[in-house]
């Protein structure tokens, strides 16, 4: 970057510093379908489940827990499964919706640098919502193409909760 | 993998193991935007672009040649950047279009274990159109919650024919 800036410069042309620890696709499926994709995608593909964050039950005819994500490995990289929820910050489509998320340390300056760069902020930062498999803190822009990027503090506590 | 099978056993319920060298979103926007698009994810995530497969011009109103896939590193991992092409074996959404690759040296059997989890085949298998960037041969499937995947045999000579 040829012009550095503190994080409270103005937002506009600023070349803020941000680096990320991964990406990771985010497809999300009509609730309670969740779960059901996560077996398909380790039967069909191989795909290791890693971490699991999910809710409790809201409806009392809702037989499975609310899938808030659910992360996989399949060649050498990661997705998360999520089920579809009204507030899901998410790329609406026919039948499919998916997003995808970037971890890094530094939420705020993603923002900027891709505002900056010609995203939208859709809404604020959300604390403790997993919805990044573990992250405590998410946000969401959508690129001028019409995609949906959700920048996710870093997941340290993976894996506590995963089933087999 | 309990049952193991020759790649010409029935389709049905056929253990086959596959392996899979890479997994890769792949993202379309429409024509010829790829360009600009590319130039948007390593102004605003940092991403460095690695390969691209280009078709000629096909329209004299068409400055930018059309961008087969253009693959960009971000954080790790790898994604790809299309014009979308009315045949984009894709999953077409609202106002997006993606669809995921998986790089694989058995394309057919990858097909065949997919179909026997519950995907179904879209089309044959495609020679020589570097849909994946830079992969000889890819075929598509759509899994049970509307996915599109895309099984691509692995891409040896990316990185020829980079942009900076």
């Amino acid at each position: 970057m040829a012009l550095e800036e503190g994080q409270n410069g103005a937002a506009e042309k600023v070349a803020v510093e941000v680096s990320f620890k991964s990406f990771k696709p985010q497809l999300f499926v009509e609730a309670p379908k969740a779960n059901d994709a996560v077996q398909f995608y380790k039967t069909a593909f191989g795909a290791v489940e890693t971490c699991r964050t999910t809710q409790p039950k809201r409806k009392a005819d809702q037989e499975l827990p609310h899938i808030v994500s659910a992360q996989l490995q399949l060649a050498g990289s990661t997705f998360l499964v999520s089920d579809l929820s009204d507030d899901s910050a998410s790329t609406k489509a026919g039948g499919t919706v998916f997003a995808m998320c970037l971890e890094t340390e530094d939420v705020e300056a993603a923002v900027t640098k891709a505002v900056a760069a010609g995203a939208v902020a859709e809404g604020g930062i959300v604390e403790g919502e997993g919805a990044c498999c573990c992250a405590e803190r998410v946000t969401t822009v959508k690129d001028p193409y019409g995609f949906v990027w959700q920048f996710c503090s870093p997941a340290d506590k993976c894996g506590a909760n995963v089933e087999a």
